[in-house]
């Protein structure tokens, strides 16, 4: 029987193979069948005779969430108690409860600021898309009515970046580096809404408004709110409502950040001119209502779906793994449990 | 009878009106119906009987070559000899022989500068698009694949600007627009070609390389030089196969810079990964077989179609006419014929 700390992998590794051949070396990693059922997790975390119940560190995808259902209540209580820490492969984490972890003192690690540039890269897309109707002509031009419509194919002419106001809702490592891509463009200003206002080098010239003023007099309302109790459906009815006319609004965090059945009414009304949306709050089913309008530039969750940024996030995950069994505690651990005394004092795996 | 100078208007004005009724104030603005045809134009052009005999300066945009065709050879020696001037709304003349006119001493001003920024925006947009594979993503989604397809629908995961050597094939003021906004992304470089080198100032960072250089270093092709004869399909099946494995190309100029077919030939054998292309070789006509190919970005020739830019596009042809109207000269003479006697020593017209 081996001596090393049991890592239980959940989702596939694309790219880090030489990374995860490394932590071999150090601990026993163990993975499960890809078509497991939440059943089968549940029940193997409960068999003596499995591996899986001996597990003291689990790393996880996004898309393992197929898999084992959300982290939640009943997955926290069900988990061994050798269980020390939950490493999640990504920034947004809202598919663990981290309350119930953290009340079993297993600590939760996330991983920022390496998904930040991709993620703005998709943002700055879906904006310009979104700005220009670019979909629209996309469209137009694959069924083929360039020769008919005339010029763009008759898609509606758009705006640029001249005179527009940019509302940030959210300014942190994602909505900043969207800002910093976006200056050279030629905006009229950036202003941001957060909980609370930051210090002015992290503000880095953007202008701190109310959330009711970022509704008003933002041209385009850049969305990079982390999802949680606080943030769900922040953008509702009433808050189309305070929106200018014709507002652009692009979505690169959590779908259900946006009530998506007002943002449908919103673009039926011309209230929201044109949306791009990497996330939608059913992933991944998006309403056909939603697909059917060319105003709507779609992607599929693509925000970090490179290369070079999974295989930076995927090595970074053996990094944390290698750290909680070194150190006791994991690089980058989800704000809400940094500095709770439990994680600080806690002791190295090996 | 009018002694104002006569304007003949060729294409339709969207946003200027205000404009174009204040030059009515010196100017007999002249315009033929929309479905005239080439046929019509040059026998009106002869009929004494028409205004259109006396014009003196001819304002036309892209899309008026629908009636006319190419203002070619034959266009210029049917002009009368009032005509002094034919003033262009875009950046790009290749519609226009100008030899032809000069031969005539008929001044050609086209809209330079103005057209850098949203022409920009849209590059930027493309090369984004490309670099990810956001259309292959798009395509899925719109097709209802994604709960069967799983994570991104399916699409190919992308890459990120992160080491990427970006070539800017036509350093002008559209390609310095592109590496202005380029430059927050992270690529590891910037490379160009350009008939001559530029001086460091209008270089701005750009390594300048020859041809073959820029083609066998970039993992991103960015085209920017104007369609003459020099440039027709600079970028041949020769072309590509000095070219990276893999490369993306992206084309807001003009289509015919790039030999299409060898363009898909490329694409089918994955030479180059993928491509954003604005403009294509046969306008309105597009092949289908590059259509069906979801590593292809495309619009319908969409650069300068937003409300803003067509404005100013539009407000500025009645400065250049106004200008010619009143010193003789047009603002912006294209730079084959700027500098030539006749014009230097044209006289006004009123």
């Amino acid at each position: 029987m081996s001596v090393k700390p049991v890592v239980l992998r959940l989702g596939k590794v694309a790219y880090a193979n030489e990374a995860w051949k490394n932590l071999a070396k150090i601990a026993n990693v163990v993975t499960m069948p890809e078509n497991t059922t939440r059943e089968q997790f549940l029940k193997a975390l409960k068999d003596p005779q499995s591996e899986v119940s001996k597990t003291q560190i689990i790393t996880r995808t996004f898309a393992s969430v197929q898999q084992t259902g959300r982290f939640d209540e009943e997955i926290a209580k069900s988990l061994p108690s050798s269980v020390v820490a939950v490493c999640h492969l990504g920034a947004g984490y809202d598919q663990i409860d981290t309350k119930f972890f953290s009340e079993r003192k297993i600590q939760v690690t996330n991983v920022p600021e390496l998904v930040n540039n991709s993620t703005a890269d998709t943002h700055v897309y879906l904006l310009l898309g979104a700005l220009r109707n670019f979909e629209y002509g996309n469209r137009a031009l694959l069924a083929g009515k360039w020769p008919s419509a005339g010029a763009a194919a008759g898609a509606p002419v758009g705006n640029d970046p001249e005179g527009k106001v940019v509302g940030v809702l959210g300014l942190g490592g994602i909505g900043r580096t969207v800002v910093e891509r976006l200056k050279p463009f030629g905006f009229a200003k950036f202003i941001y809404h957060n909980r609370r206002r930051l210090s002015p080098e992290l503000e880095n010239g953007c202008e701190y408004v109310s959330f009711d003023e970022l509704l008003a007099l933002s041209d385009i309302i850049s969305v990079n709110i982390p999802l949680n109790g606080n943030t769900r459906h922040i953008l509702n009815h009433d808050a189309f409502e305070k929106m200018k006319d014709g507002v652009v609004i692009v979505n690169t965090a959590r779908g259900a950040v946006i009530d998506e059945s007002a943002l449908i009414d919103a673009l039926k009304s011309g209230k929201v001119r044109s949306a791009g949306l990497d996330v939608f709050e059913d992933e991944p089913h998006v309403p056909q209502e939603l697909l059917d309008m060319p105003q709507v530039l779609g992607l599929p969750h693509m925000g970090t779906n490179s290369f070079e940024t999974i295989k930076h996030m995927e090595e970074f995950i053996v990094e944390n793994v290698e750290a909680i069994i070194k150190s006791g505690k994991g690089l980058t651990i989800v704000p809400e449990l940094q500095g709770e005394p439990w994680i600080e004092q806690a002791k190295p795996l090996v």
